[in-house]
C-alpha cells in the first residue's frame, strides 16, 4: 500500500509553524509497513487543495490529510474531499453531542460555526477527538482509503493511536510491532559494524540504526499473524543484538537517560544531588521533567561563579587558583562538597569550558570533567566534546547522567 | 512570484527527520512577499523525483529543492533538475578547488565521488557552500527560476542568507524589510484587539500578530525603493503600535527574555541568584543559555526538597509547615535567602505546582508564587497557569524572567 500524506493550512506555507505531524505520520506508517512516496502540503485555498487532493487519489491507494477540519469559512479539507470521494455530508448525532458535552465541559458557549465540525461524509467511518471539537473520519471507495485528521499535533496523535492504527492494521493480514533499544556510549558507525551480519541476515525482523546526539537508537520491527508471535520474535532478536551491544543498552521506546536514572533511583531508594557549573542547571531541569523527582532529587547547585563554588560546595579557593575551576581537581571537590551538603547518596558534579568564547590552547571549548560522588568515594572523568554551546551543554548532562546510570547498575 | 519548496530525500519520508528547511524558506520568502502555494518533498528515486519536479514547473515560477546535493549515487536532485531545465553539467573548477581546500583542512581524503558535487550545469549561477561541500546552484530560463540547495539546514540557511537572498531581491524593484517587537504579558487576543484599527489601516508596512507561549510577537514588513526608506517606515509604525502596546515591549527579532535580562544586568553591572523549586533548574539553565551569563549570574539554588529550601537557602520550617512549600512566604523567604547567601544584587525564586500530581483543591496544578528580592526589599507574584508539566515550567520561568526585567527597567 503506497500512501501520500498532505497538511492542509496557509499558516505552514508561510513558515509560521513546522509541519511536524507529516513527521510524525511517516514514521507511524514506515513502522506498519507502508511506503510513504510523497508528502504535500498546501493552503486554505478551494482550488489548489481540490488539485492537490486529486493529484494524490491518482498517484497514491491511501491518503492521510491533516488541518482544515475546523469550524471557521477558511476550514474546507472535509468539504473538498467528500466531493471527490462521491461522499455527501449530513449531520453526526453523535459527534454533535459530544462537541456539547465538550463545550459545556470547558464553559464555553458552542457557536453555530461550531456545528459545522458535526457534518459527516455518509457512510463515512467518523474518528473521535478525544482532546479536541473536530472529528475525523476515513472514507472508503474503489480501493482508495482517504483519513481526514485534525491539525493540532496533539489531537492529531491522539487520533491517529486510537483509532487510525487499529484500522489500519485491520486493513492488513498481519500485525507489525517494532520496539527501540537505546544506547549511549557508542557511536552509530562502530555500532552498525558491531552488528553489520545482523543487519543484513535480518530482514524479519528487521534491524535499523538511528544515530541522535550522543545516542544510538537500534530500531526492531517484526511482522507475523499475532502480537503475540511478533513480540517473540522481537524478544529473540533483540538476544542476538544483546550479545553484541547489550552493555551500551540503557532503556527502550519512550525511555530517556533522565527516566530511567529518576526511576532507577526510586526503585533502589536512594537521593541525588547535582552540582553544575557549564551546564548551568540543564542536568537539575532534564531530571525535574520527570513526574516525581522530587522523590529522589533532593539538592541542585548551579556554582557559576567560583565564588558560589567555594561558599555553597566548599571547594578549596586554592585549587581554583592552583588548577582553575575546568579541571579534575575542582570537579571531584564540587561532587563531594555536594554529597556532604545534601546528605544525598549520589551527586554529580559538572565543570568545563562551553564556549563559543573563554577556551584556550590548554583548556580548549569543549573540554569537560564529570565528578561522582558515591558512599564508595568519588571518581572523575574528562571529556573533550564539540559544536555548538547548547550542544556541548547537552552532552555533557547526558555523559553525566550515563554516568550515574552505569554506578546504579 | 510564486513559488514551491520541494525537499527531497528519502529520511523525510521515513519520518527520521522533520522537515524545518521548509518552514525556514517559507518563512523568508514570505518576507520577501514571495508566495508560497505548495511544499512538497519526494524521495530519492529518480522517476518520482522527475515527476514532482516536472509538476512543480508548470505551477509555480520559482522552485527552490533542497537536499540530493551529495556525493552519494543516490543523490540525483542536480542531474534530474539540469535535465529538466535544459542544461548539461559540466566540472566547475572553482568549485572543485574549493572542496579540495576543504578536504585538506578538515583532514579527510577527497573520495572521486566528491568530485561529482563539482559537476554544474553549465550557465547555472553556482552558489558557495560556506559550510560543507557540495555547492548550489540557480538556474534560469523561460520565466522559471530553480534554485538547488544544500540538505543540510545549516549549509541550506547560510546559503540562504548570503548568496539565495541578494539573489531574490535583485529580482525584485523594492527592498523588503520586517522587524519583529516581542511582547510579554499581554494576550494575542486582547494585543490585537488594542492595534485593530491600526493593523486595518496599514498595508504597508502590514503589521502581523503571531501568538507564542506566553508571548505576542507582531511582525512589520515594509516594502520600499531602499532600505533606509524601508527602515523609516518600520521606525514610524513602530511608533504607533509603542503608544498603544510600548509597555509589553521588551526586545526585537531574535531577543528573547533571558538574553534581555542578561544584556541589561551587564549594562547595570549588577548581578542575580535564583532559587527555584517547580521549575527545577530551568531558569538557571535558560540564563546561562546566553554566552557571557557568567558575568552576571553567581549563584542557582536548586531547591526541590523542603531539607533543600531549608539548609540552602534558610527557609524557616514553620514556615514550611504552617503555609506549605507552595505559598507567598515560602517564595519571599527563598528569595530573601538567595540573595543573602549569594550577595547578588537580584534574586529570584520559584515554589508552585508543575503537576500532573501533586495538586489539591486549595493549591491546584498550575498553582505558582515567585519572589523576587531586590536592594528594595522583597516582592511576591502569584500567577495560576495550565498545561503540561513542561508548559506550566517554561511558563513560570518566563513570568520570573519578566518580573526581573521590570525590574531592570
Amino acid at each position: 500500500m503506497n500512501a501520500e500524506i498532505i497538511a492542509v493550512g496557509t499558516e505552514i506555507l508561510l513558515g509560521n509553524i513546522v509541519n511536524t505531524n507529516a513527521q510524525y505520520l511517516s514514521e507511524k506508517l514506515s513502522e506498519l509497513g507502508i511506503n510513504v512516496y510523497y508528502q504535500s502540503v498546501v493552503g486554505d485555498n478551494p482550488d489548489r487543495l481540490k488539485s492537490c487532493l486529486k493529484q494524490a487519489m491518482e498517484r497514491a491507494d491511501l491518503l492521510l490529510i491533516t488541518g482544515g477540519l475546523g469550524p471557521t469559512q477558511d476550514d474546507l479539507t472535509k468539504e473538498t474531499a467528500a466531493e471527490l470521494m462521491g461522499f455527501s455530508l449530513e449531520m453526526h448525532e453523535p459527534s454533535l453531542e459530544r462537541m456539547r458535552a465538550y463545550f459545556q465541559a470547558v464553559n464555553r458557549p458552542m457557536t453555530p460555526n461550531n456545528k459545522k465540525q458535526a457534518m459527516m461524509p455518509k457512510g463515512a467511518t467518523v474518528l473521535k477527538n478525544d482532546c479536541g471539537t473536530a472529528p475525523g473520519c476515513m472514507m472508503e471507495r474503489d480501493g482508495k482509503i482517504m483519513i481526514l485528521l485534525p491539525g493540532p499535533p496533539i489531537e492529531m496523535k491522539t487520533m491517529y493511536e486510537g483509532y487510525v492504527r487499529p484500522l489500519l492494521l485491520q486493513k492488513s493480514d498481519s500485525v507489525i510491532s517494532s520496539r527501540t533499544m537505546r544506547l549511549f556510549g557508542i557511536g552509530e558507525s562502530r555500532a552498525e559494524s558491531l552488528i553489520a551480519d545482523l543487519i543484513r541476515e535480518s530482514e524479519n525482523p528487521s534491524i535499523a540504526p538511528y544515530a541522535k546526539l550522543c545516542e544510538v537508537h537500534l530500531r526492531l520491527t517484526a511482522k507475523a499473524e499475532t502480537e503475540e508471535k511478533a513480540e517473540q520474535m522481537l524478544d529473540e532478536t533483540e538476544g542476538k543484538v544483546s550479545e553484541l551491544l547489550g552493555q551500551y543498552c540503557y532503556g527502550y521506546d519512550e525511555d530517556t537517560l533522565q527516566t530511567v536514572a529518576v526511576h532507577t533511583l526510586m526503585e533502589q531508594g536512594k537521593t541525588l544531588a547535582v552540582a553544575e557549573s557549564c551546564t548551568g542547571g540543564m542536568i537539575a531541569k532534564m531530571i525535574t521533567e520527570v513526574s516525581g523527582s522530587s522523590r529522589v532529587f533532593t539538592h541542585g547547585f548551579v556554582t557559576y561563579a567560583n565564588e558560589a563554588k567555594e561558599q555553597m560546595l566548599g571547594v578549596k579557593h586554592s585549587a581554583l587558583e592552583r588548577f582553575g575551576a575546568v579541571s579534575e581537581t575542582v570537579a571531584m571537590q564540587m561532587c563531594r562538597g555536594a554529597k556532604e551538603k545534601s546528605g544525598a547518596d549520589f551527586a554529580l558534579s559538572v565543570t568545563g569550558i562551553a564556549g563559543p568564547g573563554g577556551g584556550t590552547d590548554k583548556k580548549p571549548v569543549g573540554l569537560v570533567y564529570i565528578g561522582l560522588a558515591t558512599s564508595n568515594g568519588v571518581r572523575c572523568k574528562k571529556l573533550l566534546l564539540s559544536g555548538s554551546r547548547d550542544k556541548i551543554r547537552t552532552q555533557t548532562a547526558m555523559n553525566a547522567l550515563a554516568m550515574l546510570l552505569e554506578e546504579l547498575k
